[in-house]
C-alpha cells in the first residue's frame, strides 16, 4: 500500500474538519479547516436561545479549541452576511484578531458589528468578489457564487495539496435571483470533474421535496397586492436582511409612485449598508422620514418594518399593540408578512396577526414569502455536479443530518464516506481515506447582557424554578453569642401567591418556620447549614401540603 | 311596528346569549343561554397556558356571572368530552351543583375528574343519546350526531318560544366516521327549514380550504406502515382522546396478528372508559401490560402511547430521552406520531423526533393525522343548511372569528345579522330583531397546583422578571434603638450569576450596598421605604452599568 508522507509539525498530512457549531443543532454556524498546522475558519455565527435558556439573549460558539490553536489560525473567510454566520465574530475577534474576509455586503454588516463592540479599528477587514481566489498560508480559498435569501451568498472551496474541501454555505439554485447573477453552477462542475475530496453540504431544507421558488416569484405577488389595495397604505414586514426583497417592495413603490419609508432600527442599518454598497436600486427622492408617514394619504406610501417574526420590541409589534409613537394601524391598511415563523415563534406572531387584524388591518400573508434553502431537487443538483469523495451534512438538526446523509446514499455515494458528526467531532481526510480522529472542545456559550459564558446550568436552574413557583426569603436571627435564635422568623414571597389575598396561607407559613426552629437541636444553632435545612424541609413540606407549589425556599440567617 | 309582549320577569322575551370562554382566545369553551330567567350552560372547558403564563398548570373562565345567576342555572350541556370543553366542570360544578347532560362517552370522562376532585357524589349526571330531547326549565334542549375527533360529539339545539337557537359544537363532516353514524346533517336541514334564530358556529378550520378527510383515510396509511415495518416493533403515539385512532390501531395489530399494549395514563385511563362503555372494540386476549412488551420478539406488538405534542412527562418524551422505566427505544423501532403539534408545542416535538432518530428509530409523520374539525366548505355546508336568522362565530381566536363572519357574508348573510364578540358580549336575540346588550363579567383564571386564582398579573410580573434575571437578596440589620445600621450586609443572589465565577462582581456589589448605607440621611433610618430604594436603586444601577441585567432586587431589614 501506497504510503502517505508523514508530516513533521502535525504529525500527518491529512485535511482536519472541525465543525464547531451547526451540526445537531441550528445556528452558530463556524467550521475550523486545518492542514498542516494552519487553520482557515469558515464563518462565525450566533444561535438564538431555546425556550430552556431563560433570560439569554443569544448563544455562541464555544472558542476554546479556536483559543488553544490561536496561532495556527489564518483567517475566518465568511459565506454571507446572515447572524447565524457573522454574529459570533466580534466575541471571536475579541479573543483572537484574526483577518477576516467575505463579500462587500457581508463585511459592510460585520463592520456594524465590529463598531457597536469597538474593535473596528483593530480588526482587517477583507472584500473579496465571487470566483476570487486568496491565500491563507498553505491553503488557497475560493469564494464561488451561490444564490441565497441575502446577496452576494459564497460557497467556499479550499485548495490544499491532499484535494479540495468544499463547503456550499446556505445555497438555494435560484436562476433568477433579483441581485447578481446566478449560482455558479459551471464552477461547481468544473471542481466536481476535477475532484472533490470533501463536501460539507447544509441540509436546512433536506426534507422538503422539489425546488425552492426564485426569489423573482415574490415580484408579481407584490404587484397584485399593490394593485388591489390601491387606495390602502401598504406595510410590509420582513428580514432585514433580506435586501432583495426590500428592493421588490422599492420597486413596486417606485411603479405606483408611492414614497417609501423604512421602519425598526436593523431595518434601516442595513437598508443604509446595502444602498452605499450599491446593493439596493433606490430611485431619487423615494425614501421618506417616518415621522412623515402619519401625514401622507393611504395610497401615498409604502412601509418597510421589521418584526415580521413578532420579535415584541421590532417595529410592527407595537404597531399591533398600539405602542409605537410613530405608527398607528389604521383600518383598510394591507399589512403583509412577507415571511414564514420560525419555529418556535409561531405563536408571538400569531398574536401581533390577531391585533393588527382587530384594529382593522388587511394581513396578508400567502405567496409573500420563498425559503433561502435548497430543497431536495436542488441539493441532488449540487451533489451530482460536485461528486465528492467524502460527505459531511451540516447545516441542522440530527434529523436533517441523517435525511441528508440518506439522500447522498440514494445518490450512489456509499455509507462508509458519509460522516453525520456533531460539533466538536473531527473528520481526518486525505486523498486515499477519511476517518473520526479524537473529537476536541465544542459546545455553546450563553451571552446575557454583557456576561458571556457565566449563564450555565445553575443559573438556569434557577431561573427555571423562579419563574415556576416563584421564590420564599425565611430570615431567621441567631444571637452568635448565646448560641440561640432571637425574635421571630421574617418571610418574603414574591411570584409565589399573590400576598395580599394569602394572608392565612403566609401567617400559618410564618408559624411553621417558628416551630421548626423551636424544634431545633439546641447544640448544632451553630450549624449553619443544620438550621438552613431544617428551615426549609418543613417550610417546603407545608407549602406542598397546602398548595401543591415548590417556591424556592432561601433561608437566610443574620448573625447579630 | 309589531310589539313583542314583555315578560314580566325578565324584562323582555329575547334569548340571552352569553359566550363566557371560546371567543377570541383557543380553548375554554363555554357559552350561557338564557331565556325567561333561566339559564343553560353549554359546556365548560379548560385552556392552557400561553408562555406568558410562567408556572401555570390549567386556564379556566371566570365563573363570575354565573354565580353571581347561580339560582337560574338549570343544567350544564356538553357537546363532547374534549378538555376544552369539559376540563373546566369539576371547578363550577363545586361552585354551582347542577346537574350535567352529555353522550355516555362524555360523561364516562367527567366522572373520572369528579372523582379527582372528590365530588362524585354529589353531582347529577345524566347520559342522553343522539337526537334526543330533554326540558331544562321552559327551554327544550335537543342533541344532534356530529361528527369530530371524539366519538359521540353533539351539536346542541336549545328551543325557546322565541325560536332556536343551534351551537354546531366541534364537528366535522365525516361521511365514514369510525364509530357510530355520519353527522345529522338531515337533522341539521330540517331544522334550517323550520327557522333557525341564531347559530354559533365553531371557527377552528375557517381559514383552510377545502375539505377535512375523513378519520377512517388513515386506516390504510396504518395498513401501509404495519406492511413496511413487517420485522419492527411499532409505537403509535396519539391524543388520548382520539378513541377513533386508538381503534385503527386495535383493527391493525388484530389483522398483523400483533398484542397492544397502551402506555401512559391518560391513555389507560381513556382506554378503558371508552372498552367499558363499548366505544372500543377490543378483540379478546389482545392487550398486553407494558411490562411484557420488553421481553416480546418486535413484530409481536404494537404500542399506543401518550406524548404525541411533546409534553415532557409523557410516555413519548420519556422514551426519546432515555428516561421511562419500562420502554427503551430499539434501533429500527417504527415510531409513529399521529397527530399535528398544537401551535406552541412545534419545538417540543421537534426536539422528541430528534432524540428517535438519534436512538435509531423510524420515525414516521406523514398521512397519519387529520384534523377533527370542519374546513371551509364543510362550514358553508352547515350554514346552508341550517340558514339562521343571526349567527355568532365561536370557538376561534379573533382572525378566525373575523374570517368566520367574511365566509358568512359570502353566503349572502347580511353583515348586520353577524354577531363577531368576545367573551362577556351579550347577543340578546328574538324573533324580529338582535342586538347587544350591556355586557358581564368575564375573563380567564389560572390554576396552579390546588391555588384556582391566587396568581395573577403581579405574580405572573415577578415570575417573569425572576426567570429573566434572577435576584438578589441584600440584607440590612437595623439597631432599632439606637437608630441606626448595625454590621456588613449580606448578599444573597440567585439566577443571576454563576456565584463562583463572579466573586469580584459581588463582592464590589456588597461595596455598593455598604457605601448606599453610609450614606443614608441619619434622621431617616427608621424610614424602611428609604433604605430600602436607596439599597435598591444603587445596586441597581450598579448591575446594570457592570452585567446590563436587572435581577429583582430584594432590601430586607432585619431589626434587632
Amino acid at each position: 500500500m501506497f504510503k502517505k508522507p508523514v508530516n513533521k509539525t502535525s504529525g500527518s498530512s491529512s485535511v482536519r474538519i472541525v465543525p464547531l457549531g451547526g451540526l445537531d443543532e441550528i445556528g452558530k454556524n463556524i467550521t475550523a479547516i486545518e492542514y498542516n498546522n494552519e487553520i482557515v475558519v469558515i464563518d462565525c455565527g450566533i444561535a438564538f436561545p431555546d425556550d430552556s435558556m431563560l433570560g439569554v439573549d443569544v448563544v455562541i460558539p464555544d472558542f476554546t479549541y479556536l483559543k488553544k490553536n490561536k496561532n495556527k489560525i489564518k483567517g475566518v473567510v465568511i459565506t454571507h452576511g446572515h447572524e447565524d454566520h457573522i454574529g459570533g465574530l466580534p466575541y471571536l475577534l475579541k479573543e483572537i484578531n484574526v483577518p477576516i474576509y467575505g463579500s462587500k455586503l457581508a463585511i459592510g454588516l460585520v463592520e456594524n458589528k465590529l463598531r457597536e463592540h469597538k474593535i473596528i479599528n483593530t480588526v482587517k477587514r477583507n472584500s473579496v468578489k465571487p470566483g476570487s481566489i486568496i491565500k491563507l498560508g498553505g491553503m488557497k480559498v475560493e469564494f464561488i457564487r451561490t444564490t441565497h435569501s441575502i446577496a452576494d451568498a459564497f460557497a467556499i472551496a479550499i485548495h490544499t495539496p491532499e484535494g479540495v474541501v468544499l463547503h456550499s454555505g446556505d445555497f438555494k439554485v435560484d436562476y433568477t435571483p433579483i441581485h447578481g447573477d446566478m449560482i455558479d453552477l459551471h464552477r461547481f462542475a468544473e471542481l466536481g470533474k476535477k475532484g472533490v475530496l470533501a463536501f460539507l453540504c447544509e441540509s436546512t431544507n433536506v426534507e422538503r421535496a422539489g425546488y425552492t421558488k426564485s426569489e423573482s416569484t415574490i415580484g408579481p405577488t407584490f404587484e397584485d397586492i399593490f394593485i388591489k389595495s390601491r387606495d390602502s397604505r401598504i406595510m410590509i414586514a420582513t428580514f432585514a436582511s433580506n435586501i432583495d426583497r426590500v428592493q421588490q417592495v422599492i420597486t413596486q413603490a417606485h411603479k405606483n409612485n408611492r414614497k417609501v419609508a423604512v421602519v425598526g432600527r436593523s431595518m434601516v442599518n442595513v437598508v443604509k449598508i446595502a444602498s452605499e454598497l450599491g446593493y439596493l436600486n433606490v430611485p431619487k427622492g423615494i425614501m421618506v422620514e417616518i415621522s412623515e408617514v402619519q401625514k401622507m394619504k393611504p395610497e401615498e406610501v409604502v412601509v418597510i418594518m421589521t418584526g415580521s417574526q413578532g420579535e415584541p420590541m421590532a417595529a410592527l409589534s407595537r404597531m399591533a399593540n398600539g405602542s409605537h409613537r410613530q405608527l398607528e394601524v389604521i383600518p383598510g391598511d394591507t399589512i403583509v408578512l412577507s415571511s414564514t415563523p420560525i419555529p418556535g415563534n409561531e405563536s408571538s406572531v400569531n398574536t401581533v396577526i390577531n391585533e393588527l387584524i382587530r384594529r382593522g388591518a388587511d394581513v396578508v400573508l400567502e405567496d409573500t414569502h420563498v425559503s433561502g434553502h435548497a430543497c431536495r431537487e436542488e441539493i441532488k443538483l449540487l451533489h451530482s455536479l460536485v461528486k465528492p469523495k467524502y460527505f459531511v451534512p451540516v447545516h441542522g438538526e440530527f434529523r436533517h443530518l441523517k435525511a441528508h446523509a440518506e439522500l447522498a446514499q440514494e445518490l450512489g455515494m456509499n455509507r462508509k464516506n458519509i460522516f453525520v458528526s456533531t460539533i466538536g467531532d473531527v473528520i481526518e481526510v486525505s486523498k486515499d481515506k477519511a476517518r473520526k480522529a479524537k473529537s476536541v472542545e465544542a459546545g455553546r456559550v450563553l451571552v446575557d447582557g454583557l456576561g458571556v459564558g457565566d449563564v450555565g446550568n445553575v443559573v438556569l436552574r434557577d431561573r427555571k424554578h423562579l419563574s415556576e413557583d416563584g421564590l420564599i426569603v425565611a430570615v431567621v436571627t441567631v444571637d452568635s453569642k448565646n448560641n440561640k435564635i432571637v425574635g421571630k422568623p421574617e418571610l418574603v414571597s414574591r411570584g409565589f401567591v399573590y400576598v395580599k389575598e394569602s394572608e392565612e396561607l403566609l401567617r400559618e407559613a410564618k408559624d411553621v418556620v417558628n416551630k421548626a426552629i423551636e424544634g431545633l437541636d439546641k447544640n448544632r444553632i451553630k450549624e449553619w447549614s443544620y438550621v438552613k435545612n431544617e428551615v426549609k424541609d418543613k417550610l417546603s413540606d407545608y407549602l406542598w401540603r397546602k398548595t401543591k407549589r415548590s417556591p424556592m425556599i432561601l433561608p437566610i440567617i443574620v448573625e447579630v
